[in-house]
């Protein structure tokens, strides 16, 4: 949810140009350049977009400024939902919110806690906090289980409707921002202190970091604009040349979801959270990582399903089995981490592990048609 | 399990005398109006009953005392079983077991949890003892999961035939009925201690409660059987109307089970539950609602399969899809919020949340065919 | 993992003579009786080829001797698999793999804590160690449901084809294997002070056991030769016999992989595990059951099937759906009992309990058609 833009990433904006001259000039090269260009656009200005919503943050107050980043710190991922939303391809949409939950949990917190891990024999963290977040996914979890539930058992007694379906589905939605609601109050307001402790640690970091950077309410502003725009433009691209680009590469849809884009919208937080953790704030690293995932879960989802019937094109939650299993595989090997309140090495390998074994599921998948 | 009767729903009981008008003049009202007045009236007959347990059982020393609790604590719902049973309306009985079991894990433990963190920044309990609870019920959860599983396989080699099924149901409520055995065993014998801290402060609270109002042995008696043929009474017209019920109020057979009846049974329970969470007595409300479920799923269950036998319509153990998931996760965010030995207002509101969401799910589900 | 070989088994050995006679002169008796010699056979050979392999460990160091336990631990259930491989019996296979890890996690260490738990109240163990296995077995269901979860999908998509099947088993066996080393880099190098203390009273234990009969290399080499030839031959009785034995004895290929193979296999462990338990050394029993599990689903089963190209029969690592529930239900719950550090006889019987109702749902299940 938090992180700082490491300058390493800076040199992908490049890509931004060559994919405005790829999009303008197609006989320049093929749908799939655009779609990588695109992809690797999004990287540094998703890291920028994050800079400078916590920037303004910082500015707001604690209170205010952990709301801004609680509802803007996945923007990236929000905006490539709403452009895919809007071309009505529902099954990237659904893809990529299962792929940056898991990447989030299997990825950047299985690289976090090997980097920590591989410096520190062992690494120890909130207990409080990691199953507060824990199980919070875990009901996102039944949010994406129900839906699949309800279209098997209606199905099977022969009285499935789609519509039945959509108003469950947006009632599990209304449930879920609701928790989020809950969670944030719990966060920012009642337990504060919880994440504090974390926290201090935190500013102080961040104050070495952004001592000589420290940017002004306009310049946050200004970037925050700026990089929500490019943003969206390349989202746009990358959406519009998935098709092709899908045919070209050999991948399916649901691999382009839940690989290329959750590790495109997250690899900066995937840079922070690794870096954290070889500073032996595994804490961070593992709040930044479960952070996120439950942004994407309570938050962007329903914001999703929401916005779905103002495009006219209703966007339900049931996901695919694969997803399903996924997502609960993930969470069910958190908790089990999260649980002593301690890390070592062997837990990230494992994490990293699952994510492969996941990978490998979602490439060999041939195309599974989604329940719009 | 135990629980004090509250003043506050004793004024419920006028509608005994309205149900049993309402049955002899259907004339006067719908069987509808029927149905709701005999589930008003079942509430504070259930506390009534179980205040009657409680009492007799402390008359007859810790042991015996506590076997009765353990076997009686859920009359009400065992009573409301066999009536439903009586008449074939497995589908209605099954739905009970599980709405009783994450009624009390969810709704109970959920508000309780609520009402307990709002007056108090943290509470904690005996990890042991919640952990021995939530393992049983994992077992539950299995017992449910397999004749399910058994179906599925049996029906793909197309080698299913209901006999089977039955002696699987059988066996495997004989291991369930054995298992409560030992865990009865493991709470009054070899580790009483365990629940002897919280029995303790159970016990000063009650005799404040009850200094002035301790019955005796035959008035314990006389209520005990009073209430016990009033709550028979009252689940003949609930389970007679129910049909006629449904029909009128759109409700299917599924929600009425899993929400209705479950709501109704539990009443004096989540009353009880509640207070002792707001007197900081969370380990208290946390061993009323498990040991409610648990009994619901490793005493009742089985009993009600057995007496089944009697009544030439045997009841297998085949659940829903639907009730599967629900009694699955409900056991496994008890278990996630019960491994830290802490609670928390936002876990309560998770429990909520997930009550919420299975509500949703049964209410929109269309019937389905339960294999009796 | 390690054990050391109980006397009381040797009488055992004389089926190895018997079987060899029932084989050469099949008119003496049927294949039921050579199939039920060649099961009491294997259980004491088993013993001694464990015992050989730590016999030789002892004398390789620390890091080497630990390597061979950990890959020639289970070289019985190997040489079975590899049997029944070459005869093209993978639902067999399949099946004694599920049972191999549900009876050391269930049987084995249920009887282990009920056995330590009768003399002790309570016992505790090493609880970093318990999760570290715990979290490696999820890794292990989850290997066993995605290609379960592929089969379905892929159907459902009407693009299932046993090519990609085996591709995607092939992947993840590899995974599976390349976590085994992890783990074991874990065990042995990077946190060995984690299993020393265990392995420092184990090595006290041994000292005790062995001060008279410490076995010179030559014996070891000998007798692991020996008892491998020997465990060789009574498989491939076994293997032969099973077809024939279960036609007479009414068992299905699943029941008997599930049940009785992996009971035979584990013979020797068990009786360690117990041992140790009633000696107070619980942790001693776990990592033995946990241990053996562990290097069936990460070791044996990856190797089985890499070997299984080598035969010409590519076996998958798709199971039945009872079987991957069973296991999933298997490792929950040991989760769960490790999750606080301390066993109780309760924990026992609950392990003993799962186990008993998957007996009676393997017992009961028609025969299911393994996908090769």
């Amino acid at each position: 949810m938090k992180f700082s833009m490491k300058p390493s990433l800076n040199w992908l904006l490049i890509f931004v140009p060559v994919s405005i001259v790829l999009r303008m000039w197609p006989q320049l090269g093929s749908a799939a350049a655009l779609f990588i260009c695109a992809c690797l656009a999004v990287i540094p200005l998703a890291g920028w977009l994050g800079r400078a919503t916590e920037e303004l943050a910082q500015h707001m107050g604690q209170g205010i400024g952990g709301l801004l980043n609680a509802t803007f710190g996945n923007a990236a991922e929000l905006i490539i939902g709403l452009m895919a939303l809007s071309k009505g391809l529902t099954g990237v949409v659904k893809a990529s919110i299962t792929g940056s939950i898991i990447g989030n949990l299997l990825l950047v917190m299985g690289a976090s806690i090997v980097a920590g891990g591989i410096k520190h024999r062992s690494q120890s963290f909130n207990k409080t906090a990691a199953l507060a977040s824990a199980t919070s996914l875990t009901l996102a979890v039944v949010a994406l289980v129900i839906p699949t539930v309800f279209h098997w058992s209606a199905a099977k007694s022969g009285e499935w409707n789609p519509v039945l379906e959509q108003k469950l589905s947006l009632a599990i939605a209304i449930v879920l921002f609701t928790t989020y609601a809950f969670v944030l109050t719990f966060e920012l307001f009642t337990h504060k202190q919880l994440y504090t402790g974390e926290g201090e640690n935190r500013t102080k970091e961040e104050k070495k970091n952004h001592h000589a950077g420290r940017w002004s309410i306009q310049k946050s502003i200004i970037i925050l604009v700026g990089a929500t725009a490019f943003v969206a433009l390349m989202s746009e691209f990358l959406v519009g040349a998935v098709e092709a680009a899908r045919a070209t590469l050999g991948f399916t849809e649901v691999f382009v979801g839940v690989v290329v884009v959750a590790i495109i919208g997250n690899a900066a937080e995937h840079s922070t959270a690794v870096l954290m953790a070889m500073k032996n704030k595994i804490g961070l690293s593992l709040s930044i990582a479960a952070g996120s995932s439950l942004q994407i879960a309570l938050f962007v989802a329903p914001v999703l399903v929401f916005v779905s019937y103002a495009f006219g094109q209703p966007m339900n939650l049931e996901f695919t089995l694969p997803e399903v299993v996924a997502v609960f595989f993930a969470v069910q090997l958190i908790f089990q981490i999260s649980s002593d309140g301690e890390t070592n090495w062997l837990e990230g390998v494992q994490l990293l592990a699952l994510y492969v074994i996941l990978g490998i599921l979602f490439f060999y998948l041939p195309e599974v048609h989604h329940a719009r």
